[in-house]
């Protein structure tokens, strides 16, 4: 697996349960939502804006993509709605193909830009982790099939030893 | 890792937080448990009686132990109490050592006793598929740090494509 193949294996309507573990005080949360993902130009004003910020040349990137979503959790009996979009542009590594770097637009731990790092293990799941300055997210996602994703993303705090929120999605395809 | 080091990891008594997605009707379920994971001996006389049934030689088993969990799901508005033990009894594969089989008294899915096979992945992944008469499971078990352990559980019809409940428990332990 590298990461052109993921992208696209990944572009498409998808319907996502997530359940979120907070673990300290063994709270429950449940989501539903619509994550849609679609790629976008190489060319497209918030890639190059991106790549110039994170100080990438646009020659080295591949399969840029935006995810939207919204959804709708039912944390504190259910009215928040979720939704936003941000835009992935992945930089392989050049001397190994399953690795390299994640920028993307807008984390989902903190609503400022980040660079993850990204890589294949040898059954296809794709491992991301991305450290903030108070924290360090970590994200599994695999292809059960053609159709279903599951996603496994750990906050932790930012020395790492110390989980703060698990949380599982599955996610199914629509289109 | 190989079984020895992942079942010496494992030995202990956990807080365990699962959610089960069911997937055809958007259903979540959660369930808070308490499981205890402990050695036993080789010679021991439910050991030494599945390998029987198995047609395993004993002298190829290594680290078996027994599970035990006691919890309460929310299905049906959360009166359900769910316990129950297994024993487990891994048989590496002599050939490579990351792989073997996993007999256990009883599985999750069907009451009857199962062998699965297991396989680590390169970062420590425990991949566990058994296949029963209608349906098949395959779980993934991994250490955040010694003291949290992640699983995903999916349950497949038996062709393998479609799936059927996607569960995930965090679990975090108390001794």
């Amino acid at each position: 697996m590298d990461i052109k193949e993921f992208v696209e294996k990944s572009i498409g309507q998808w319907r996502s349960q997530r359940s979120a573990h907070h673990l300290a005080f063994s709270h429950f949360e449940a989501v539903e939502s619509v994550i849609d993902i679609e790629p976008i130009s190489q060319e497209d004003a918030s890639v190059i804006e991106l790549c110039k910020a994170s100080g990438v040349d646009t020659q080295q990137i591949v399969a840029p993509f935006k995810m939207s979503w919204e959804g709708q959790s039912d944390w504190d009996d259910g009215e928040e709605i979720l939704q936003g979009s941000s835009v992935l542009v992945p930089v392989p590594d050049p001397k190994q193909p399953n690795r390299g770097q994640l920028l993307r637009e807008q984390g989902y731990a903190e609503t400022m830009a980040a660079t993850g790092d990204y890589r294949f293990l040898e059954d296809g799941t794709f491992v991301l982790v991305t450290n903030y300055d108070r924290a360090a997210a970590e994200e599994k996602i695999w292809f059960v099939n053609p159709n279903v994703r599951c996603r496994v993303s750990l906050i932790k705090t930012s020395g790492g030893s110390g989980v703060v929120t698990a949380s599982f999605s599955s996610e199914i395809r629509q289109s």
